[in-house]
């Protein structure tokens, strides 16, 4: 029994990273933790998302490095792909990184229930692995998200989502994949890579939706030169099988696509489904999304909420973000509320695309005028090897207090350039400092030091040349 | 005639970086403006430095690229290099932004004189291609720097510098290279790489003297770790060609080295040998590089140099940037000091190193306590490729400001990361805004911001754990 009287001082739901963050800093403080996770540790990010999706980018990029290469003088024979390989070498990466998680949580005294948790009431936790009841003074509900699997589709039982495409038995030929979010781009990136046929159907005009309209169009434009077909403004309305295994997915504007997969990147929905949160006080959004308070407080005065199950931002960083501040507020006595504004962004597209603070449709609202510093240019590796790729560099300047209120890059090495652009705009810095830091040569981020002339303007919102 | 009653009111002698930008930037002003150029237009950095070099880089990064790619499941057959193809395609690149470099001067209007030009007076500049004397009002000394032939070395002649490494016929099976700076590290990655076997001979301790003492220990261990050969304390005191053709190099220390070259990189000096300085009244300090005030003017009144031929800092961002300032001072009324505060700067081994601001040994005697963050990390790249490389990531925080000072990057894409740290650095940042700032995951970059304890402490230089 733990001080508080009840079983534990924390109960946390759920392994990943916002759960393991928030059970490991509390236990570290003295306190009785326990921490439940019903399937692997690491959660969405190091099981089935950012972690061995980048493996998978870094194994699909290779292909343009091949290709490269030959500008060069280099002469290879013509590589081969085996896709069992790589789904190997990926799991025993994620099995060694499960293990680190695992062993971070022991090391630091909270006890490691392999079990799915429920809610029976404010205080009341069931384990179903043993139908075992247990009490906790605290509960913290970090159950994370998953895919949509978008029941409503007529054969949607015949699609995978981004979970299987992890454990495919082989590489698809062709792949059908709906949707023009990052997991929809990123994805089509992997298999174009790795030699599959790609076609991407998705219901807006532009992919990307929410980011700048420069990046969705560069971006667009390069998945097209890349050899992946884009179907903008149509969706799929049925998918069936076919007498031998493969699928046929039917669009809404009449076309027909066959596939070996069709891949379902539609969105992310909060795990809250028989959780118990109605037992607990716990409310739910109209989209099934834990509701929070600024501390990520539930309802229930004794029950906080971190990471996706709250469908405030989903990220990694932002979970361990969350949790943080969750035991600065409640066991160090310092009231914190995460910060979410600024928050540095990539998508793991080839090249990538990084982006930190507005975009130009948001700063245009932001403020009376706006510069815009914008440049595209071929990469100089890519003018040896002779691909067309180029990059495009923007920064957007609030005139009047002359900072630096949006960077988004689309080339080479964005998101490590853009992680340190955050550290700017979270700084406040203006422009002028930009103007003053020397330029590194050769760099691909030097341009971004010497764009010395806007562009263009935007007065109230209308652009203004010069 | 010009204006001022001279042929020109501005004659620049030298076609690089820092003498094209002063020649266009005030020509665009109106002035009548000529550039002569002995050899052709793009100085070291685009002719045989900066942009040759990185282009020999990412041929050479190649080789890497082929083993990592065997950890994520692809098979290709021995690749070979034709090092022939790889210098053709790099001229065919030079040849191009040289024809640019031309262009932009013409487009701006002032006159290029293809001869080599020095000076008779202080107004008067002999064009030795013609035997002509021209007259100008002010006169810019921009002729740059070259290697040092290091001619008292017995055998020097039978030596190449980086000039000749750009254009050897083949590629040597073996090569010494005498150095410890950038260019020597440089050139043994870009060999090493390629499939040379690489000597580097360098006189002190540890390679990369000046730059902060963990990235020198680190990117020694790692040159050794692909197999380059690195004598230290050591130096080559003759230079022998065999009967064969090839040479061999006397070390100091009693070793006999045999190579197909021996490359000298043992520094650069500035391009003032019968440049006529003394008949202009322009003065050179002891080491040749001519003597000039904060505003880039030499002991003449009405002759200013700019870049390599000043030696301040050798780079081709100072060399432009200098001469934005002689615009800025002479041609528009606004007298600026260039600002060479906190250069960012890369070294393009490879892994790449970048850094700015003060070294931990500097920051140690300018603080009265160092907070030092510190981390080394296996690439995520890595975990499968099974490659060996490690990250090194290092910031030094002043306690009592809390300002970062200095920023220290040993791994993949540091060049690219560090130019925008150095725009922190520029802006004054503190660590609490790195602290602040979401981290972007997976990154590498991410580990910037999300080191939240120091490693240790310095107080008065000495170190304090925890």
């Amino acid at each position: 029994m733990a001080s508080s009287g009840y079983d534990f001082d924390l109960f946390v739901i759920g392994g990943g990273s916002g759960g393991v963050r928030a059970a490991r800093k509390t236990a570290a403080l003295g306190q009785k933790v326990a921490i439940a996770e019903e399937y692997r540790f690491g959660g969405t990010c190091v099981i089935r998302g950012c972690v061995p999706k980048k493996l998978m980018v870094y194994a699909s990029h290779f292909a343009e490095d091949f290709e490269d290469a030959k500008g060069f003088g280099w002469t290879l024979g013509e590589p081969s792909f085996d896709w069992s390989e790589l789904i190997a070498a990926k799991d025993r990466e994620i099995e060694r990184l499960e293990a680190i998680y695992a062993r971070n949580v022991e090391n630091a005294g909270a006890e490691i229930l392999k079990s799915r948790a429920v809610l029976e009431s404010p205080h009341e936790i069931r384990l179903l692995a043993t139908d075992k009841v247990v009490t906790a003074e605290r509960i913290v509900l970090a159950a994370g998200g998953r895919a949509n699997p978008f029941p409503g589709l007529p054969g949607a039982e015949h699609c995978i989502t981004s979970n299987e495409a992890f454990h495919l038995k082989r590489l698809p030929e062709k792949i059908v994949i709906l949707g023009g979010g990052y997991i929809a781009i990123e994805f089509a990136h992997i298999f174009n890579g790795l030699g599959s046929e790609v076609t991407l159907v998705y219901r807006g005009q532009r992919v990307l939706q929410g980011f700048d309209d420069d990046l969705r169009d560069a971006l667009q434009a390069s998945m097209v030169a890349k050899g992946i077909r884009v179907l903008t403004e149509d969706t799929i309305v049925q998918v069936d099988q076919k007498a031998d295994g493969r699928f046929q997915a039917h669009l809404k504007g009449g076309g027909l696509l066959d596939a070996d997969e069709v891949m379902l990147a539609v969105g992310r929905m909060p795990n809250t489904i028989d959780l118990g949160c109605e037992k607990a006080g716990v409310e739910l959004d109209e989209k099934g999304a834990v509701k929070v308070d600024d501390y990520s407080k539930t309802t229930a005065d004794n029950i906080w909420a971190l990471g996706d199950i709250t469908n405030r931002v989903q990220l990694t960083p932002v979970a361990i973000h969350e949790a943080m501040c969750f035991v600065d507020t409640v066991y160090r006595d310092r009231p914190t509320k995460p910060d979410l504004d600024d928050i540095p962004t990539a998508v793991f597209s080839q090249p990538e695309i990084g982006t930190v603070g507005l975009t130009e449709a948001e700063a245009a609202k932001a403020f009376d005028e706006v510069e815009v510093y914008r440049t595209t240019f071929r990469p100089m590796r890519n003018t040896v090897s002779g691909r067309q790729d180029r990059t495009l560099m923007k920064l957007l300047v609030d005139s009047a207090s002359r900072r630096v209120v949006g960077a988004h890059l689309f080339g080479p090495d964005s998101a490590e350039t853009v992680q340190i652009l955050g550290v700017c705009v979270k700084g406040r810095l203006t422009k002028d400092v930009f103007d003053r830091t020397m330029a590194l040569h050769p760099s691909a981020a030097e341009e971004l030091v010497t764009l010395y002339e806007p562009s263009y303007r935007l007065r109230s919102g209308q652009r203004v040349d010069g």
